[in-house]
């Protein structure tokens, strides 16, 4: 029966209309990942749970995604009838909110582009950004208008729309809520929208060079939410009260806003309020159960809990998602053995989303000795599901043996193709598609990466790679030390050798003699630093990371002592 | 400044080439969503975890996620070089093993589409679907050569392809280890796949017609395998050790295949033994932790527990995923009081990959009375993230007030949009792209939905209806009842009335008075039966469901003795 049937031409459907590849498809609905699907899903099964803010003087706004599913659909009527149309780029300058979660959602679901501008960068950078991307609006908080108007004349937005607390905006400006008020939201029409439309731009904060811009689709930010609600993601869920201390103004809010909208947990957001206490204070009233932000905010929050540790009731909170910058052990450990309270470590950039690995324990690590779980849970994890992952070193793909360093590459549906309007960045992806993450790693036999540097930070010393992070770590393990950075610095000999800038803790008296002996118990003796030289500070990026560009301006003259 | 740029065309990566539209996609990788990133998932990150198989003469065959992707790419191989290209159908008509898995990824990453012969149906129908799928090959167990040899003639396939034990296939057909042996992993080259092709088929086997192929895709079975991660859904990971008890012969195997390859938890194939003695064993020798199959399967096990309770350490089991049919109360409170395992109930047909909605507790759930949580848990649940449903009753859509009847519309990106070859079944879609599922429910505000009745089995009895699955199941409540079937039976003056089918348990001597107290204190007094008979056996699908085809067509010509 099949002979005969060979060579004809194959159509389903009885049509003959369908040529014979046609055939090759599966016959499911063409489905669009579309935003305007996170909508929904939030207003029809979540519309009774919480989203609570924390208000300019500490007090709470409470209100339900139902509510906010409504305001979302009023301000994209507002947006609308302004004349934003699709791919027209609209800028937020906000901490995080409830209207910034309406803006979140809002502003892609009619086609156009939520482009999150991040608060902490220069003016200049501001202006540089909001005029790269073509921001026709912009909504701002209204504590940051002395920001917004150091570079909105830059940029000539056509409408500045202010989220004020006393419903006046400044002439020339527009209130927030007087903006959405003429439109109801039962005349909302929803537009069909594709899956790879643009949906919203984050410029990432690099510490070298201009900010570059990265396009998120529909379908990369719909991806990446379903990622974050796996077990093998950060497991967040309906039963979940989620507090973002991640910026909504950084790196996509680690995609939280739209997870938390396609997952459906209590949503507490921290306003302007990011010290240790405040946060506290929210976590234990809301009964938070997962939070995520950069090692900083840990730091603090430890510090804090050292002396009020039974101010606060934090039964309920049950994992902290850490990110940014490369968590120490030691921080791991006062977390669990102290508080119980597990922390998650995740990497990521601006240009995967951002998400790329997170460092949950396999089976095998849940029945090994604590040491080697700490161990694993200090490294940056296994890719999400639908990302992939290389390390390329010298002498081409990096094996993966947990030894061998190369730069990490990586490939997925939420991972940048191109940045906006920079050609010249070509080179950061490969010619067969991965993306260069300039992170130097190695990559252990299940795929556990741990990053040893930024490529650019690597000290290249005789021929040999030595893992600037990896020192700095095992410097911070010193419990009079505060604060570590270490730099390559030209050598006549070796090329570069390390140089360690520290800062002691409050009160201690460390010595160079002291710390060297210390790092000869636990580093390879080539890897000591040539030097150590003790500081008040280590410069800072906007989002908290060591300035390495400026620590190394800072030591471009340095000569070591003595040659070895 | 943007003044003058507005009406200009819009450029991204300064290239001219791009049109104005192009601006307004995103600038994320184009990255298919295919089975190769599964296949390529399980050899990188999971090589390392357990698929194990009750072989025939119940001993244990052990391997790991590696070897079974090496044997996976040889299969390729040798399908490749036996002819099979992008589009053509290989089918299987096998029990649930590790060779079953190794073509239910090795057949998709090469472009051909896999066919899953259900072995519970007529050689006839069997004969027919493999026609109408055009398969060109089949791979067999060696066990089900006598079912293979009653239709294979009218199919004409150019290959067989045995799975033997002894490795010795009968003249004309080839062994699945000869077969693949001639080739070598290492050689394996994947050709880049589409997102849309066609993966697999699946027929439905709808109690009444001719079944109908349904086909997957690439990206469908990929989204549907990262649902089964969520916690919203089954909450599957690498912590896991998965005991499918669900055919892969049936309904994608919800879909557990590829979940497993995606997610990496330990693999235990059952083989043939699905009786309760042998899944018990399974389940405490290999610890298993989550485990899925049809109600039949998980009364049968509650049975043997029963008597033998302390003969099965089952600490490990956390959840038994149960669809197929509606699961009584009774049983979810057997296993979660008695032996403390969490039975959750999911609803799907072959037509969603097969997963729809999963009956998970919501936070507000989890804190109310043990009772309502059963109510709940005895639902169907709500609808995966990706899904979306709705009901139309007769007045157009139904309220989700709990109450309010209607048929439920799916629609999604793992959902069918037509079925191969059978144009004449268009009336299974809506004009505007909804899937009609043809089971009746309500929907409750915030999503949980309930399945009342199949459109075909609603009871319509003077312009209202009654659920032939809701009184099916307070009868089945009766401590005396072991099964209970409720179809409709033309009535002079009500259209239609409610006739019961009943199995009485062994040595019960339960009558129709008992029964009718105990329901007239349950049910609306115009719901009770107008009849209750007493049988033998209720006749069942090869799935395990009660043949109301059968039924009614038995009691065709039953006429009430007293009219009300």
């Amino acid at each position: 029966m099949m002979g005969a049937l060979k060579g004809d031409v194959r159509t389903i459907n009885g049509s003959n209309d369908m040529q014979e590849d046609v055939f090759m498809d599966g016959l499911m609905m063409d489905f669009p990942l579309t935003l305007d699907l996170v909508l929904r899903r939030a207003e029809q099964h979540f519309h009774h749970k919480e989203i609570v803010t924390r208000m300019p003087g500490k007090g709470w706004h409470r209100y339900t995604y139902g509510e906010m599913a409504v305001r979302a659909k009023r301000l994209a009527l507002a947006l609308q009838s302004a004349g934003i149309k699709e791919g027209d780029c609209v800028a937020t300058l906000c901490w995080n909110h409830y209207r910034h979660l309406e803006a979140y959602i809002g502003v892609p679901v009619i086609g156009a582009v939520l482009h999150t501008l991040n608060l902490r960068l220069h003016p200049d950078d501001l202006a540089y950004i909001a005029s790269d991307a073509r921001d026709r609006m912009v909504i701002v908080d209204e504590s940051l208008l002395p920001l917004l108007n150091q570079f909105k004349d830059a940029v000539g937005f056509e409408k500045i729309i202010v989220v004020t607390e006393q419903g006046v905006a400044p002439d020339g400006m527009e209130d927030y809520e007087a903006f959405i008020a003429p439109f109801e939201a039962a005349d909302y029409v929803q537009i069909p929208l594709r899956e790879n439309m643009a949906a919203g731009i984050c410029y990432t904060s690099g510490t070298t060079g201009k900010p570059k811009g990265v396009v998120y689709s529909h379908r990369s930010n719909v991806l990446h939410s379903i990622g974050a609600g796996l077990e093998s993601g950060i497991g967040l869920s309906e039963r979940d009260t989620l507090l973002p201390v991640v910026p909504m103004f950084h790196a996509n809010s680690w995609g939280l806003p739209y997870a938390a909208l396609m997952l459906g947990p209590k949503l507490v957001f921290p306003g302007p309020y990011l010290d240790g206490e405040t946060l506290l204070d929210g976590f234990a009233s809301e009964r938070v159960t997962v939070s995520a932000g950069v090692p900083t905010v840990w730091n603090a929050l430890l510090a804090t809990l050292a002396v009020k540790k039974d101010d606060y009731d934090l039964r309920c909170l049950r994992k902290l998602i850490v990110g940014g910058s490369a968590v120490p052990v030691s921080m791991i450990q006062a977390f669990d053995e102290k508080y119980g309270i597990g922390v998650v470590q995740a990497w990521g950039m601006t240009e995967l989303s951002p998400v790329g690995t997170v460092s949950n324990l396999t089976s095998a690590l849940l029945e090994a000795p604590k040491a080697d779980q700490y161990l694993y849970r200090a490294m940056q994890g296994t890719p999400m599901p639908l990302v992939e992952i290389r390390a390329r070193g010298d002498a081409g793909l990096a094996a993966w043996d947990g030894e061998t360093m190369g730069e990490l590459e990586v490939r997925g549906p939420w991972i940048s193709s191109a940045y906006l309007n920079r050609p010249d960045a070509a080179d950061r992806f490969t010619e067969d598609g991965w993306f260069k993450t300039g992170d130097i790693v190695t990559i252990d036999p299940v795929g556990y990466i741990k990053i040893q540097d930024r490529s650019k930070d690597l000290v290249k010393s005789g021929g040999e790679w030595i893992s600037s992070v990896d020192l700095e770590n095992t410097i911070m393990g010193h419990e009079d030390v505060a604060e570590a950075a270490v730099i390559a610095v030209p050598h006549p000999k070796w090329d570069e050798r390390p140089l360690a800038v520290v800062v002691r803790r409050a009160g201690s008296s460390l010595d160079e003699a002291t710390l060297r002996c210390y790092l000869a118990e636990r580093v390879a003796k080539w890897w000591i630093p040539d030097a150590i030289v003790f500081v008040e500070e280590i410069p800072k990026t906007s989002v908290g990371k060591f300035k390495k560009t400026a620590l190394r301006e800072q030591f471009s003259e340095y000569q070591f002592q003595q040659s070895n």
